[in-house]
């Protein structure tokens, strides 16, 4: 007995439910769990099954493909344990949020490393004897800088995702493009709000009376990239900005930890710079 | 070109989602909207589905019907004008909140009357050409009371559904059981607490820093239906009780119409004294 | 015995408190409420009391200034309904619900009448009795419609807020400052996020997972005044932008009756384009 | 230059503001802020006020004492790092966030001793250099368990609270008198609903759309203490009990974290089994 989650995308067309559910029938698969959306105004087809039966990915794979139109995205995923590498700066609650749930065995991930330009965060990461990687960008063009990195992720396989908890460098067109729909930011306000340095110094001068944190997939522009998952808390006239900044931690590791848990149950469609999350 | 809102539930077995799109499929179909749900704790199966296509009411009934287990439960229905009557009591932003709404036309159903225990709100649902008629309890047996709101409500035809927007009186088992599934009840709290009167006398008795309020279908048992909805707003050691009520009201308000709507739009399936909303 | 609100703004400096409570000691008066807030950045002092006893409006007055700094701003105020303006276009869910509240009694403000560019509005208002203009903007510059709508408000005395219920136009300078800190704007989006034309547009193309509303004073920049209150709801991808602009409603006119009430129980100060709210 | 928190409470009367601010004023100190709070009701005066100047404890609490009503109780307090000691029992989570917290130097705390019925998180707590000790109740009564850790407890000095991050066991009258007003717990639901076990099954059975957790100091009636904070998230008819579980955590943490710091900063009033919080 094997599991599979099928995740696919297609242009809309009568008949895809049917097409997918005949497949699952046909190899007397059970469906454990089965959403559809249909982007109406571009005519967009999503489909995320879970199903269980006595299949192989193979076999499963090719079913889909047969019925299916061929501009139709088919993932076919057996459920494991991606592997992830962490990048962070300084700050410790976003990445220490993350390696507690790891420890607690809630997040259905590997930590390979954990990447920083500095060695603040070391003594932290050690503990939990997860490699500790400081690659300083002192001295160093910012391309040179991430040829560094890149070349530190190069030496893991199979990088499923990367995650920027808190991590303050600006990443150019290239690292970004090298890991496309891979790499996941947290954000320090609710965008599109706040865009680029000090969100909560800005926050706090627009004298808003609602605080928030964006979790979204990185592409090329700044804090333009797909939305994973917002939230927000309520502040008013006593929060000076680092009293924002403080209480802002708080939602932006809950934001962040929900959204990697998204990623690693494989709940995301990337579309049109936007999600669609079953 | 009909639509119809296709509504299933039945014990859970290998075949019904494929079951169900070929009979959407072989009939040509489209599928405008589609959500499942298995709740494998009880083995339950349950569907919505909106299509739309050149098929009436009773070949799509039967073509369903004919595909499906004889356990299972399918309506098919046809979206238009829900009739409901409201009860209330003396309380007017619960019952203003759904006549303006109705006047606005965000609400897919015709009001046939409004009836109240009292003749408070007359004059402003007489602003809207709505029928009201006071029913005073005063000197009678509540059971007796009752008999006549029944009478009152059976000179309507096709009466979808009893909304009680802050109506203050129990209702027995005989009125409950008469109109079965079809009464909607705003309570002013986070059901389960605070079941019974005075709710945010109680909140504020209990030192509680959130308050809320629950929409419900209502059963025998007073507060104790099946939830549609709830929500809550945050409190704090300066609301008196009072305060609590006034801004609570807020939350009433939403709460009931939000519950109403997804009445309205066939969404809700009462399953164990819970309900599964798409 | 009368009751007071107190409203006192002033550089900061040693012994502000003291000094404000040794008045009301020695004129015997009961403190029912009392909150500050010093603005610690801008060295600034905030305090707002509800007091009552034996003391008229101007023995007080002069009592607090005598010991007050000269550059203190103080504002004793009889508690009293005041007036409003509303000013709203073709959507009826924020007039609607003020129309509620003030019908039962909510609100403490006489609706002095409503204001739209558009006849639509009209059968609503004229059920409860409130006067109805319209004053369509159709064929005239915009300063030329303005001066009219100033005309119309010339009409009636002591206007203490003009509030915009979904008023879809845009304020010239000149009408601003007509009514400078007396116009309360409802903004549909959490500001600053989506400022100008069809924020629900903008948030859907933007693809956010959280929506909201923005009350705020007007000033001369459109939709930068000082936020009094903001409130948002979660959405997901499977809301078109009609979706959330009817989900939006329920926030929007939530937020602008909070912001209302706020302002008629003489609760907020201004203060370099934010407010301090007790 | 030292700085002082001010707690008094007190039956009110007139002239308790100007007495305090007196005593400031005189003494030339400066006020960071100042709350007060009325409780009409029950005719109960609060203030807490945050100043700093040139005077000693010793001066200062004679000085309020002086002119404050003998019934008044008043508590000068300097800031500096509480004494904690926390109880848990298996889950990570609520413990994990506080040693990360503590870690990131956000908590103005010195974590004693991490006592637990098992052993299970002493790997976690042993990453932080804390002192673990585990203490199993298995083949003791309850009252001799309590007494093993009772004398563990008095193996450190000066303990300001105990925090149970989900210990779940049951406690004792004689240990709660022990620790009056000093134990602070986190009950993951929103009291006064589901007290008792396993309230995720009990809300899942119910059927609610909302989920809480909450904070409180604990006295006899278990579930019943004072509480100091409180928040939800929505669920849905998808959440099993497990899933409500899992996602409740994540409100857990944050809830008892908040109180936690409440606490520390010395901003909570407990009275008539009641929070006041500035």
């Amino acid at each position: 007995m094997s599991q599979f989650r099928v995740l696919i995308d297609s242009n809309d067309e009568k008949g895809l439910v049917y097409k997918v559910s005949t497949v699952f029938f046909t190899n007397n698969l059970n469906i454990l769990s089965n959403s559809e959306f249909v982007d109406k105004e571009n005519n967009k087809f999503f489909m995320r099954s879970v199903v269980d039966g006595d299949i192989d990915f193979a076999s499963l794979y090719k079913a889909l493909k047969e019925v299916l139109p061929s501009s139709a995205n088919i993932k076919v995923i057996e459920p494991k344990k991606k592997n992830i590498i962490i990048m962070a700066t300084k700050e410790l609650h976003a990445l220490g949020d993350i390696l507690i749930r790891h420890e607690a065995g809630e997040l259905d991930a590997n930590i390979l490393a954990v990447i920083s330009n500095y060695d603040k965060l070391e003594s932290l990461v050690k503990k939990f004897d997860i490699p500790y990687i400081a690659i300083s960008h002192d001295g160093y063009e910012r391309a040179e800088h991430e040829q560094k990195i890149i070349e530190c992720i190069n030496n893991y396989e199979d990088v499923d995702y990367i995650v920027l908890a808190k991590y303050m460098r600006i990443l150019t067109p290239n690292f970004v493009e090298t890991y496309s729909d891979k790499i996941i930011n947290i954000h320090h306000s609710f965008l599109p709000a706040f865009i680029g340095a000090n969100p909560y110094k800005q926050a706090y001068d627009r004298g808003v009376k609602i605080i928030g944190a964006t979790a979204h997939f990185v592409n090329n522009n700044l804090d333009e990239g797909p939305i994973i998952e917002q939230e927000v808390i309520h502040v008013n006239h006593t929060y000076g900005w680092r009293d924002m900044q403080r209480s802002g931690r708080d939602v932006e590791k809950v934001v962040l930890s929900r959204a990697l848990k998204l990623a690693l149950e494989d709940r995301i469609f990337v579309y049109a710079n936007k999600t669609v999350i079953f």
